[in-house]
């Protein structure tokens, strides 16, 4: 299966205004893609591009005054396959956990772990380890939240989703990171494309998507609270601990966003 | 100079418990080392270490069911100046940051930098940028903050610090670090030991410290806004974002801490 | 100056759901009345009215399954003077304090006097005490908070308002109120018709607004840090120590609001 | 049987300072008062009683500069009985409730019932109502709240209560209240005495006590999430919202508590 993704913003600044930009398909595809994306602005301004501490490419530039168009188009050759469901993957004890996962053990800005560590033993304590515990985890949080678009809010933090019940996509997968960390599991906050293949068309605008992943067994596997129904075709852009670590834009100064257009389709014949 | 500096831990779990310990000399001081910190533990377990991402050496064990006593000493080698000051030291531009000290601009689970951009704009938008920024928010802090050892708590937040008024040194350490990111100057969190040389003896009891480093004219300057007065033998432990990144202990399970000593001293002639 | 006053709701309930309606003109204005603000519903339902503890007129009813309209005009008679501006106001100690304005300097739901009132002090403890402190305080918060309705939402405190900096008039007030008690000065939470008489007009929809007293020198005087000027032909509804108090309606279940006008216009001819 | 209460409070002031005091036997005792608890301060000032909005009696003085000594004793008649207990009290329609109750199903400073709202009904909404839905909260908040007097803090909340675990009896008070007020249950918060009569002494020293009670079947019932069973012996002070109207002291300027002494015990003999 081909699918093609891109997106096309206006930024309007009323002076020079730096920004980092972590827009560009995740390193881990690079063997999948058909045509690249390469972002282009117009106008042109230089671009620097750049890997985090993450392993995600970022692209940093310098927003002119007036309007910025930013954009890219990609074709990327995907499996096909929904998420993978490993009902019998086990929760690693915290001391045969890889070096590199227990940072996604610890707190974040978004992650208060120390706050609903209390709920979250209460209430999955009982629930057997690995794959079955953080089925449990979605279950509870896509009941919980409600998805509403209009409510949404930068500062929300998984508390604040847990306590409000209103959420995006971004609340959705903190509130369940906050969870699975508090529970041991390491979990992991994902930025990406995730287009309507496989399900009905959702009338809303195309917008990037997040979900989050967990490390259960000896490798992440995918889980998407807000769905809470394995899909078809993701394509990451970015990891990190929580949405503080991978915004779409990081602008350093008054900005204004003009035009958000985003899009992911299967290229069909 | 050379400065002696020790702990010596007890911990008693009800069952075998992992932990993450974040207690070993950084890195960066290998060339000072003269007696190394080799750590140790009675009953002695396994002890594998690594480095996070930020470049901190940090040591994994199981404690057995029972007390774990952990404890090193070493020797190390100082300068014996004070903190360096550079009052003509620049606030660097957002785009000439190099990549690896954006990290340090974002919000993390203490530094909620997104709620305290508007006060920090309003209180230190005016005061030129660079070193004197810096001292004008370690000045807010250390005059706002009052220490207060018995109402420490874990779960305090540089907002939480900033409205209640009362701090250790790790909140004094997380608003500035909090305000200096919300005016675009990169700032991280350091802990490590800090004795008295060069200053009255503090009666208290010995204990790790934390302070700061804030990204000026291309390299990282240290700050305390605790004591906001340059000091003699800091020996850094690690840097992170925040506490969170770099607890002295993680415990995965419950846990008593029955003994807490910490030492550092001036070895005299 | 004669005003219309009015306003013309439409709930939606799935169940028949009991509500509390907060619409009546405050008592205080009886003697202003020339056509009375009598409350109708459609279907009509049986109301019962009572004063509530800070001397508001309330209203219960139950409001059937399916949709109910609640509605009432009113035409008021008013001085036509903006609001009075007393630059000499003292401000009272608190033992001279009389007793029923102590319980507005105590902490209520949205107003965290005990998290704010370092800031409090810290910004404002120079000021001279009464007007001008007020108008400090009202100064800093217009200056500090933007007015967005599209980032309104129910849960936000004065302590979020501060960090966030988004507000509507609710939420000035909240700000301005926790401030003045944290002062110690007696401050109360106002809702109201406030219509566009003497300025031009505002092109949004029309509401009910906010605003607060503050108690000096032995009266109590309206500010209104939202507009920051006298304005002409405030009639209020209710008083309490801040939104929770006061809600235009408490209603017990789950329910849909269908329709929202209300009007405030000087009676012309 | 009869009970001897009282206090014996220093408190010192570096300037005269306004407090008001909320230390007097709630006057719906008055007809059990065998020796009045007549308040007297050493040094002797003029002391103002008033009663507030909530019924109960306070007092109002200025502690002169230096230290005052605040004490009083009474013996209190008591039926000996223990807290009742009616486990058919039906929880009443909203619209049954008595005007004077509906105060306290509305949010307050620290009770966020719009932020609790959410998991009461996911926790509790299947409980029958009344009294089994009561004790079902009362048995949560005992069991998911641990008493730690050292971690004890006035701006706690029952939000954070509920997030950190721990809890003071205000706290367990506070979230029980939340909790039942979200649940369209009136619930308020009374201080007070609470001797060991009928129980094991607790060693530590004396203190005032913190309850709450709720609207069932038409009358008040007392709970006590702390101790979760029926005690002896509880003589009320004073109810409010929540422990921000009821505060023992409200102290208007820098002052230290030197000295704290209550006592409550049975006469014998």
């Amino acid at each position: 299966m081909q699918i093609r993704v891109g997106y096309d913003l206006i930024y309007e600044c009323c002076q020079p205004t730096p920004m980092i930009v972590t827009l560009n398909i995740h390193p881990d595809r690079a063997g999948d893609i058909i045509v690249p994306d390469t972002m282009s602005t117009d106008p042109q301004v230089p671009l620097t591009h750049y890997m985090d501490g993450y392993g995600n490419k970022c692209t940093r530039l310098v927003a002119p005054a007036g309007q910025i168009r930013i954009g890219a188009e990609a074709v990327v050759r995907d499996s096909g396959f929904p998420d993978p469901v490993a009902e019998d993957a086990q929760q690693l004890a915290v001391e045969e956990l890889p070096h590199e996962t227990l940072v996604y053990l610890l707190g974040s800005r978004y992650c208060e772990t120390d706050r609903l560590a209390g709920f979250a033993w209460a209430k999955f304590g009982d629930v057997a380890g690995g794959w079955q515990r953080v089925q449990a985890v979605v279950d509870f949080v896509h009941d919980h939240l409600r998805f509403s678009y209009p409510d949404a809010r930068p500062t929300r933090t998984a508390l604040d989703a847990f306590t409000e019940g209103k959420a995006v996509c971004r609340d959705f997968a903190h509130l369940s990171i906050t969870l699975c960390r508090a529970l041991n599991i390491p979990a992991r906050y994902c930025t990406g494309y995730l287009g309507d293949i496989g399900v009905p068309r959702d009338p809303a605008p195309m917008d990037f998507s997040a979900w989050f992943e967990v490390f259960l067994g000896g490798r992440w596997y995918t889980f998407d609270a807000r769905h809470n129904t394995p899909r078809i075709g993701r394509i990451v852009i970015a990891r990190g601990r929580d949405a503080s670590d991978v915004a779409i834009t990081s602008t350093f100064g008054p900005h204004q966003l003009r035009q958000f257009k985003v899009w992911t389709d299967e290229v069909v014949g």
